[in-house]
């Protein structure tokens, strides 16, 4: 046996492997709590998941690593354990930034807000949620100001650098400007355009075994592998498990089938994703996603980019058929037209594809001075009002459950995360603006049925170089240049008025 | 806050307990492997299983954890938190004693010889097995010799203690011995009696959905809670998941229902067992259940003596008409005649509760000396055909697959455990005589579906208890009297020959 050179890197990626397979189990018991555990094991469950967060926190924080860690800089490393070593760092300055007095006030505040929020968004609550929201939002300016001061970052950019390393507010105000000039416009256009154009309903009921068939079916068009997978149904669908053993989720309803299949399409994107990452350098950093707004690029790119391409549409027509039995909503132009259907309305999750960035700018433009101390929850709902009317055309006012109420992510103290959403747009876009610039023949491509040009190009430009970048240095790799919010401008004009 | 009278005890308390937590996730991934996993995430599994296994050994043999005992014993303990303790020494000496050294070969042997059993089994190659199956047995032997000396024991007394405390070799002869001695006649007598009793079989197919059902049916009136509990399907049934949470598994075959549903009244008698152990001490050792017998004592309690009691019988053929439509062999004298029908054959596995005590006492008899280095797997072959031929009156000369060569139990070094099979079905027996003891009208509210004189009794007396007694003690409490084999002579000769 030869001595090792890096000593202290074979350390840190030893105990990363370890953490990695104690994560695994707690994985899946994650999704065993949101797929299948009954009702009374919740208590027992809520137990074993804290107590094997708190071992693998004690284990990220465990101070032998930061030595380790100053000693691997110095240690002859390749460029992949240089990538590795960068992660590691990262994620030993997130876990010891924060003292755990503070993350468990968090916990508990966040806990709190959430539940009563439960309750107290079909109740149209807006007072009784403030309440306890402003505990959760001090606490926030609190995690904040320590996560910019440890990262040398502005408040805010430090809260997203947590889910998009690298994304700033001098960046995103550039990318959400340019967007904001077009976007009002071009929901008017498109809905003007779309008045003229009628659209059949589809006729159910649809029966959920042959809704899940035909989900399943989809998936593996969409080349998941199902030896190291499952679709299941929960609540909230969400896309879990390792990328040993990719967990996806779903939910049927017997009167709607599209929910569950556009739904599941884009979980197939996150699944993929998870399912090709780099297997040479498992259970490391390196080897995890990107980023969220990666992430969100590849269940955008299944989704909407492939999901609702024409060509693709085409072939999805005669497996409705079949698992349905034929109708005339079937028809591929008028099942394309019910997958881009544009209509302006409160609700994020409901929005459809162009519509949906003026939520994601309106929650930006309203949790950034929030959590930077410019506002105050007093302040939200007028904002609220403003924007939606101002973006969307919309009058939300007093209806503060479909405003400023809809959405878990605040209660649960998760500020910095709704950008990724619509960066994941832009990246989609963007990546399938590159395909076309390498395959000029793409869209035939895909009308005939041959997906295997956009996975092959997402495999080798994405899904294969995990976190072995910054997410600029991926995005230039793989398109030539850094976010380009203009590919979402030209991806949606050439779609809905083309 | 009051000063603790018993520090290093609630110290000892906190470190089970989180054993305890740790542990469920561990139990639930085993399960999730047995049911769900996809093929290809099989050695993921197998190393987040493997880190968690030797972080809970590192756990349990924490040397501080040695000193904490100790002082423990001196502290003034109530008599739950004594026998606790008299738990948690077991478990540390259980796991101290036996160097990792001898553990890692010993896995390492046992996965070989397993491994290669599964294709040497089906090709009835003996000399094949052997060849691995020597190593097995020389670890075993040394493991038997390290247990033996620190426990104070005999070897083959040091193996069987791990699963059946306090049992050993000289009161096992006593019990087995007097089985042996009716037994073999009395399956003679049933045999003849039972030759001229036409027996119906039932038509299938029998639809899968409709025995999960019926099977889910007949849980939920043996009293399993669906809130805290699931049934799902593996290729071997077991009942696993934790106390809180229990997860019972069974497998459909679409030419037979009976083995599905007597498997899992069989597990139902495990499932009740885990869901009704002592909450208010759950997370400690003390709210475990007593030993493998006593579980096998629930279980065979379940599937035998009340799932063949003609007064449940009776009950269940309604549920029968009702699944598949009616029969003349779901007619309730028919399928008691079906459920007890006695036929020596040389599988254990499908062994009928007449002959299954022989396939017990065969396997006793040799593994014993196999340990104890008196007898070499040379000799296996001929004294398992003179068994065979003298308990059962079966030939199996040169039919190694259906004899020594068909159970995982030697290929995977689990010595000293088959006894427990036939104790179980001896403490069930026993359980029963007290109950009509207690009880005259037993029979009589069984045969009118009253179910919950079985379940107080048991609930009161076993389930209740967890490992607060010695299973002696245990026994003498619940039934006045310690281990008593007359009661399953008793009950046998009732049943088949009364």
């Amino acid at each position: 046996m030869t001595h090792s050179r890096t000593p202290a890197y074979d350390e840190l990626a030893r105990a990363w492997s370890r953490m990695h397979h104690l994560g695994h189990l707690q994985s899946i018991a994650g999704w065993d709590r949101a797929t299948h555990m009954p009702p009374r094991g919740n208590e027992a469950r809520a137990a074993a998941m804290a107590e094997m967060a708190a071992l693998l926190h004690r284990m990220r924080t465990d101070p032998a690593l930061r030595e380790r860690l100053q000693r691997a800089e110095d240690e002859p490393l390749d460029a992949v354990a240089r990538a590795n070593l960068r992660e590691m760092q990262r994620e030993w300055r997130l876990a010891n930034v924060l003292p755990e007095s503070l993350v468990q006030r968090q916990q508990l505040a966040a806990s709190r807000c959430e539940h009563a929020w439960r309750s107290q968004r079909p109740a149209n609550d807006w007072p009784g949620f403030v309440a306890n929201f402003r505990a959760v939002l001090a606490l926030a300016r609190e995690e904040a100001a320590r996560l910019a001061d440890a990262g040398g970052l502005a408040k805010y950019d430090a809260l997203m650098d947590r889910f998009e390393p690298g994304m700033t507010c001098a960046r995103l105000d550039l990318v959400f400007g340019d967007l904001r000039r077009w976007l009002p416009d071009l929901v008017q256009r498109v809905r003007a355009r779309q008045a003229a154009e009628p659209v059949l309903a589809p006729q159910g009921p649809f029966a959920l075994a042959r809704q899940r068939q035909l989900c399943e079916q989809v998936m593996r068009r969409l080349g998941f592998d199902f030896d190291a997978g499952r679709l299941d149904v929960s609540t909230h669908p969400f896309c879990g498990g390792v990328p040993e053993d990719v967990r996806m989720t779903t939910r049927f309803r017997e009167d709607d089938f599209l929910g569950a299949l556009t739904g599941t399409i884009h979980e197939t994107g996150h699944g993929r994703y998870e399912q090709n990452l780099p297997r040479a350098w498992l259970g490391q950093p390196v080897a995890l996603a990107r980023s969220m707004a990666l992430h969100e690029s590849q269940s955008l790119a299944f989704e909407m980019q492939l999901g609702c391409h024409p060509g693709f549409v085409a072939q999805l027509a005669p497996l409705l058929d079949e698992a349905f039995g034929a109708q005339p909503a079937f028809a591929p132009h008028n099942l394309h037209r019910l997958l881009t259907r544009v209509a302006p309305g409160p609700i994020r999750v409901d929005a459809d594809e162009v519509t949906y960035p003026a939520h994601i700018i309106l929650r930006y433009e309203i949790e950034r001075p929030l959590v930077e101390g410019e506002i105050e929850p007093e302040d939200v709902p007028a904002l609220w009002d403003a924007k939606m009317q101002e973006l969307l055309g919309i009058d939300t006012r007093g209806n503060f459950k479909d405003g400023p109420l809809q959405d878990v992510h605040w209660p649960e103290s998760l500020f910095g995360y709704f950008p990724c959403y619509t960066l994941g747009a832009m990246y989609a876009a963007q990546w399938f603006a590159a395909m076309r610039q390498a395959m000029p023949d793409l869209d035939e491509r895909i009308a005939r049925g041959d997906l295997a040009a956009v996975f092959d190009w997402l495999q080798a430009n994405i899904w294969s170089q995990g976190s072995r970048w910054s997410t600029d240095e991926l995005a230039v790799r793989a398109s030539g240049e850094g976010l380009n919010p203009a590919h979402l401008e030209a991806h949606l004009k050439a779609r809905y008025l083309g």
